[in-house]
C-alpha cells in the first residue's frame, strides 16, 4: 500500500516541523524589512482578487489570447500607477513580474524603457512637455522603445535609421533606408504604442553625428491607424512572453519637430549647430536599470522555480530505498536529488544579495548622474562610478541570468516526466525567462565587456592606480596569486572560499592580460588582440563574477546580527554550500590557478554532499520563507499544502473539460481507421493460445533443469 | 554603407569556395552510404511536395491546430507504411523526425512503442491475432502505450494498476485503484487510440506477480466513445510536441479475455497457473529501441541546430573589427563565436558515429533476443549482451540528449535577440527536444544505472573477470590509473586524448567503488551505500560516457579510407576539436585523475581556439554535407542560399498579415488611452526649448574649458 490521498499533505506538513530558525525572522531577512514583506503580501492578495489577473487558465492561452489578457492587466494596473508613489509602484511590479513575466515586460517597455529614456535624455522642458502629453498616465499615450533593428542588435552605434535635419522647416526626417534598418522586436509596437523613442543617426548638413533619440508619434489616437509614412507589423510568435505585442516599424520620410529630439546630452539649434556630449556613455545610463532588474529577477524567478521543484520533491515518492519502510522514499531524501536541488536553493539566495547590492549601486549611480550639472567638476568621478556599475551589472546580468535559466531547466527535469507539462509552470517559466540571456546586451557580449574592463583595471593597477572594492584583489596581486589553500579547514570556511576565488580571479585576469600583451607584441592591433584573447576574457569575467557573487553573499551573511533566531547560522551554512558547490562545478579554474590541489577536490565533493543533506533538512521552511503565494506560483506542484496530485488532476480537467466532443473524429480519424470494416471473432482459434502455452512451459522447464545442472 | 540586399547570399556563397574536402564524399561519409543519402533526398522531396506536411505556418499553430495537422500527417504516412519495407520506412521516419518531432512521436507511440511491445511480448499466435486485428495497418486499430502512471514514472515495478484474474470467466479485470495509479502522459490516448498496452500488476488467486502487459480496447470503433469502465481525458498543453494528444486513462473494473495478456515471457493458464520468466529484464528489451533512437536523434537534431546557427553566423555581420573593411565583420569570424559554435558542430558529428555504433549494438541484441528459444543454452550470453547494451544505451541516451539540449540553447542564444523568435526554429526545437531528457528513463536515473554497472564491472574485474570492449580499460586498471600525459604532442593527438579519458574513467570508477566499499564497511547496506555514493556514480558515468563517445568517433574516423578526397583529414581535425574541447570543459576531472597537469591546460585552451578557427574555415561546406533541405530546416536563418533577412521578414508577414484589423482597439485600448480627450498644441512654448539649449551650451562650454585647464 503506497497510495494515500492525504499522504502528500501530511508529508509536507511534517517537513515544517522544528526548523532550525525562526521562520518570521528568516522571511524578514529575505525581504529586507518587515515593511517590504507586508507590502508584498498585500500585493499578492490584491492580485489574486483582481479579475484582470485571473490565471487558472494561464498555461492554455494562445498567443492572441495572452495579448488580450495582458492588455486587460495594463488597464487595471494604471489605477495603481496614478495613485501610488513610484518606488512603491516598482515594488508592486516586482511582485507581478514573478506572477506574469510577459505582462511585466509589456508594461515595463512603456514605463521602464520609454519613460526612463525620455527622463534621462530630455531637458526639463521636454520632460514636462511629454508628461503633459500623457506619458506617465498612459493617457492618449503609450510609449515603445525603438532601438534594435533587424540587422543591428547589440551594436547601437551601428544602427542605420536616419534623422536628417531640415533647416527649412525646423524638422527632422526620420527614415528607414533599407530592410536591415527596420526597427525590430519593438515591444508594444504591434498593438499598443502611440509613440516611439526612435534611435536614429543624426544627420545635420550632411554630417553624421551618430545615434541619438527622437520621439515619434506612430498612430492616430482616435483610430489607432498608423500615421502617414509609418509602417507597423506584428512579429508574431516567440519562445515566451507572448503577452507582449512585439512589432517592427519602418519609417518612410516621417517628419517630426526639432523639439522631438531628446536634447539633454546633445543639442541641435535652430540653425543646425550640433553640440555633442562630453561622454557618449552618459546618454545610455538608462539602459543600466534593465540589467540590474534582470539580476534581481534572476533571484526571484530562481526562488519560484525552487519553490515548485523543492515542494514537489518532498511530496513525490519513488522506489523504496528501505524495504522496511511503509511508504516509498521521498525524492528529497535521495542524495542525488539533494545534489540537484539544494545548490539551486542556495544560488537563489546568493543572487538575492547580489541583486540588493547591485540595486544599491544603481541608485548611487543614478543619483550622481541626475545631480550632474553640465561642466560639473565631479564629472570624472561620476564617469568612473558609471563605468564600474556598468562592468558589475554587465557581469551579473550575464551570469545571473544564465545561472537561473539553467536552474529552471534543472528544476523542470527534476520533476521527471511531469516537468514537460505546461501546468507545472516550469516549462513556461523557462520560455519566459530565456530572453534575459540575449536582450538588452547579449550575455556573451556583456561578459566580454566585463573581461575588457578587468584587463584595463589590471593594467592600471600595474601602473600603480588603486582599484575600488570590486577589484581590490588586483591591488596586491602578487600576494593574491601566490595564495594557496592551506588545509581542509580553510577550504571549509567562507573566508577560505573567498580567498580561493580571489586567487582564481587574479590568475585568469592576468592570463588574459598577458595573452593580450603577447598578441600586441607579435604585431596585432589592440582591437585584434582583444578579439583573439576573447575566450580568456570570457573566462576571466566568469571567474571574477562567480567570486563577486560569493563575496556579496558572504558580506551580507556576516552583517546579519548574532541572534538566537537561527537565521545567521542557517544562512552561513547556505553560503558555505553555495561557495563550495561553485568551487566543485568550476574546479578546473581553481586547480589551474594553483590555489586548489587535485587531492583536495575529494574533500570538496564529500563536503558538498554533506551540506546538501544539511540544507535539505530545513529546505521546505527555507523555501516557505520566500513567501510566494499559491496564486503567484500558479503550479499544483509548488502548492503550499502539498496536495499535488489532486490539484494537478483537477487543473487539467478544468482546462481540458472531458465533455468536449472529439474535435476531428468524423473528419479525420474515422476515414483513416475505418477504411473498411471487417468482422473477426475468432480470438482463441486464431491465437491457438493454450497449446502454445503448454509447449512453451514444457520447453522452459526442461531448459531450467538443464541450466541448473550446468 | 553596410547594407546590401544581396550581401548575405554573396557571403554564404563565398564560404562554399574551395572546401578542403570533396563535398559529395563527405556527404556519403555522413550518411553511411550513397544509397541512404539518395533515399533521404527522395524522402525530403516527397515531404516537401506532400500537402499534409505543409509547414510554412508551423510555428504559429496552436496546440489544437497542431494536433489536427499531425493527424492529417498520420493519414498520409500510412500510405507508405503499407507499401514499404519496414527498414526503409524507419529511415523515412528518421528524416521526418527532424522536420516534425511531434508527429514522429505521435506515430512512434503506435508503431514503435505499441507494436514493438506486442511483438516482443506476445506469443506468435497472439502477434498474428493483433496483426489480423489491424494493428500494423492502423485499420480499426491505433495503439497507445499505457506504462506511466501519475504517481509512478521511472519505477515500472511500482505501478499500481491491477489486472486481477477471474477464473470463473477466464478474464482479467483491469482496474485503477486510486488517483495516483491513473495512466498518465499516454501519447495518443486523448484522441487517437483504439487499444492500449496496459502495464498492470498481475494478480492471480490473490497473489501479486508484478507488472505485466495487457492489451485493452479503449473505444468503440464506430463512434470513438470510450467503452464502459474506461475514462479518458486530455492532459493538455505541454512544453513542446503539442501535436501529440497525450491523455490520462482510468480503468474501472474493465474486463478483457485472458488471451489479451502478452504471454511470451510470463504465462497464465486457464486454471490460473502462473509461470514467470527466467529473467525479468527480457520483458523490457523493447524499451531499448527508444533510447537508441534518442541517441541517433541527438545527432540529427544537433545538426539541424548548427545548420541554422552556423549559416546565420556566416551571414550576420555586427561591428567592424577592422576599420578599413568595407562591411561589418561576420559573426563567424569572431573567435568567441567560433568558440560557441564549432565545438557543437563537432559534437553533432561525434554523436552521429555513436548513434551508428549503438544502432549496430541494438540490432545484434534484438536478433539475439528474437532468436532465443525457451531454455536456450545461450541465455546467459544474451543476458550479458542485453546488460551491456542497456548500460551503454542508458549512458548515451542521458549524455547525448543533455549535450544536444544545451547545444540547441547555445545555438539559439548565438542568434542574439532573434533567437527568441519562434520563426528561427530553434526555440520550438528546444521545446520539442527537451522531453528526451526525462522520458523513457529520466537521464539522471539512467546515468546512475550506468554508474552502478560500472562499479559492478570494476568489482568483477578485480576478481579477474575480463571486461568487454566498452570497459576494457578496467582489465589492466593499475597501468591505466598510472598513465600521465607526457607532452603537448600527446595531448594534441587522438590517441593521447583517448588515453586521458581512459585514465579519468578508471579513476572515477575506482573512486566511486572505493567510497561504496567504505560505506558498506562502516555499516551501510549495499542499497544505502549505493545511494550515498550516487554523486560519485554519476560522475563516473559522465566521465566514462564522454570517453566512450570520443572513442566511437576516433574509431570511425580512423576506419575511413586514406584517400585524396580530404574527408579523413577533415574529420580527424573535427575529432581532435571535439576531444580537446571536452577535455577543456571537464578539465577538473582530468586534473583530479592526475593524467593532466594544471599547466598543460593553457595549451589546451590555445589549441581549442586554434582548432575552432580551422574548423570555422570549412564550417559551411561541412554543414552542407549534413544535407537537410530548407523544407526540413524550416528556418529563414538556416536557409541554404543565405537570404536570411528577406525571408525572415516575408515569413513574418505571411504569418502575421498586416491587413488584419486591430484585435482589441475598440474594446480595450480605446477605453484606456482615451479616458478623456484634451488639446495641447503649445510644444515650443511649454518646452521653452531654445532658451534652455542656450543655457546648457553656455555652461557646457565653460565647463569644458575648466576641465581642459585642470
Amino acid at each position: 500500500m503506497t497510495w494515500k490521498d492525504s499522504l502528500p499533505m501530511e508529508t509536507l506538513a511534517k517537513e515544517r516541523e522544528n526548523p532550525p530558525f525562526d521562520l518570521d525572522a528568516m522571511k524578514i531577512a529575505n525581504h529586507g524589512s518587515q515593511e517590504r514583506l507586508e507590502f508584498k503580501r498585500r500585493v499578492m492578495l490584491e492580485l489574486e482578487r483582481n479579475k484582470a489577473f485571473y490565471n487558472d487558465d494561464f498555461y492554455d492561452l494562445t498567443k492572441d489570447e495572452l495579448r488580450v489578457r495582458t492588455f486587460i492587466k495594463i488597464g487595471s494596473i494604471v489605477n495603481w500607477l496614478l495613485t501610488e508613489n513610484l518606488d512603491v509602484f516598482r515594488q508592486r511590479l516586482e511582485v507581478i513580474s514573478v506572477a506574469d513575466p510577459g505582462f511585466w515586460t509589456r508594461f515595463g517597455v512603456h514605463l521602464g524603457l520609454f519613460t526612463n529614456c525620455v527622463r534621462s535624455g530630455s531637458t526639463s522642458g521636454q520632460f514636462a512637455y511629454w508628461v503633459n502629453q500623457g506619458m506617465l498616465a498612459c493617457k492618449e499615450f503609450y510609449g515603445c522603445f525603438g532601438m534594435t533593428e533587424l540587422a543591428h542588435g547589440s551594436n547601437v552605434q551601428g544602427i542605420e535609421t536616419t534623422a536628417t535635419f531640415d533647416e527649412n522647416t525646423d524638422e527632422f526626417i526620420i527614415h528607414t533606408p533599407n530592410l536591415g534598418a527596420t526597427k525590430w522586436w519593438i515591444g508594444g509596437a504591434a498593438h499598443s504604442a502611440t509613440h516611439c523613442a526612435v534611435f536614429a543617426r543624426l544627420i545635420v548638413h550632411g554630417k553624421d553625428y551618430g545615434t541619438k533619440t527622437f520621439v515619434v508619434q506612430l498612430r492616430n489616437l482616435d483610430t489607432y491607424e498608423t500615421l502617414p509614412g509609418v509602417t507597423i507589423g506584428d512579429i508574431g510568435k516567440k519562445m515566451g512572453r507572448d503577452g507582449i505585442d512585439n512589432g517592427y516599424i519602418q519609417f518612410t520620410y516621417v517628419r517630426v519637430p526639432r523639439a522631438h529630439m531628446l536634447m539633454r546630452h546633445c543639442q541641435v539649434t535652430r540653425d543646425g549647430q550640433v553640440t555633442e556630449p562630453p561622454m557618449q556613455q552618459l546618454a545610455y545610463g538608462a539602459l543600466l536599470t534593465g540589467r540590474v532588474m534582470m539580476a534581481v529577477d534572476s533571484s526571484n524567478i530562481g526562488k519560484k522555480a525552487i519553490t515548485i521543484a523543492g515542494r514537489y520533491a518532498a511530496v513525490r515518492r519513488q522506489f523504496k530505498s528501505d524495504p522496511n519502510s511503509k511508504y516509498e522514499t521521498q525524492l528529497l531524501d535521495y542524495p542525488i536529488h539533494q545534489r540537484r536541488l539544494m545548490p539551486l536553493l542556495a544560488q537563489a539566495i546568493a543572487f538575492q544579495y547580489c541583486g540588493q547590492q547591485l540595486t544599491h549601486m544603481l541608485e548611487q549611480t543614478t543619483s550622481a548622474l541626475d545631480a550632474l550639472e553640465p561642466g560639473d567638476p565631479k564629472l570624472q568621478d561620476v564617469i568612473e562610478l558609471l563605468k564600474s556599475t556598468h562592468a558589475s551589472s554587465s557581469g551579473l546580468k550575464a551570469f545571473c541570468t544564465w545561472g537561473t535559466l539553467s536552474a529552471i531547466e534543472v528544476c523542470r527535469q527534476s520533476l521527471g516526466g511531469h516537468g514537460y507539462s505546461s501546468y507545472t509552470g516550469l516549462a513556461p517559466l523557462y520560455n519566459d525567462f530565456a530572453v534575459h540571456c540575449t536582450w538588452e546586451g547579449d550575455n556573451t557580449i556583456l561578459a566580454l565587456q566585463l573581461g575588457r574592463a578587468l584587463m584595463s583595471a589590471y593594467e592600471e593597477s600595474r601602473q600603480g592606480k588603486k582599484q575600488g572594492e570590486a577589484l581590490a584583489y588586483l591591488n596586491d596581486i602578487e600576494a593574491t596569486l601566490r595564495a594557496r589553500c592551506s588545509s581542509e579547514q580553510e577550504l571549509n570556511s567562507l573566508a577560505g572560499i573567498e580567498a580561493g576565488w580571489l586567487t582564481a580571479s587574479a590568475h585568469f585576469v592576468k592570463v588574459a592580460y598577458d595573452e593580450f600583451q603577447r598578441l600586441i607584441k607579435t604585431g596585432n592591433s589592440r582591437e585584434a588582440a582583444a578579439e583573439k584573447c576573447s575566450q580568456l576574457r570570457f573566462v576571466a569575467a566568469s571567474v571574477h563574477t562567480t567570486g563577486f557573487i560569493f563575496r556579496q553573499f558572504r558580506a551580507a551573511v556576516e552583517e546579519l546580527p548574532e541572534k538566537s533566531d537561527g537565521v545567521k547560522a542557517t544562512l552561513t551554512k547556505v553560503a558555505l554550500l553555495y561557495g563550495l558547490w561553485q568551487m566543485e562545478e568550476k574546479a578546473g579554474f581553481l586547480l589551474r590557478s594553483g590555489w586548489l590541489k587535485p587531492e583536495q577536490c575529494d574533500f570538496l565533493t564529500v563536503r558538498v554532499s554533506e551540506l546538501c543533506a544539511e540544507v535539505r533538512s530545513f529546505a521546505i521552511p527555507l523555501i516557505d520563507s520566500f513567501e510566494y503565494s499559491d496564486f503567484v506560483i500558479n503550479s499544483p506542484f509548488g502548492r503550499y499544502d502539498g496536495n499535488v496530485y489532486r490539484e494537478y488532476f483537477d487543473m487539467i480537467r478544468r482546462n481540458n473539460p472531458p465533455l468536449k466532443p472529439h474535435p476531428y473524429f468524423e473528419t479525420l480519424v474515422k476515414p483513416l481507421i475505418s477504411r473498411k470494416t471487417r468482422e473477426v471473432d475468432n480470438v482463441g482459434e486464431l491465437m491457438n493460445l493454450d497449446e502454445e502455452i503448454e509447449e512453451i512451459q514444457a520447453e522452459t522447464s526442461e531448459a531450467l533443469k538443464a541450466a541448473k545442472k550446468a
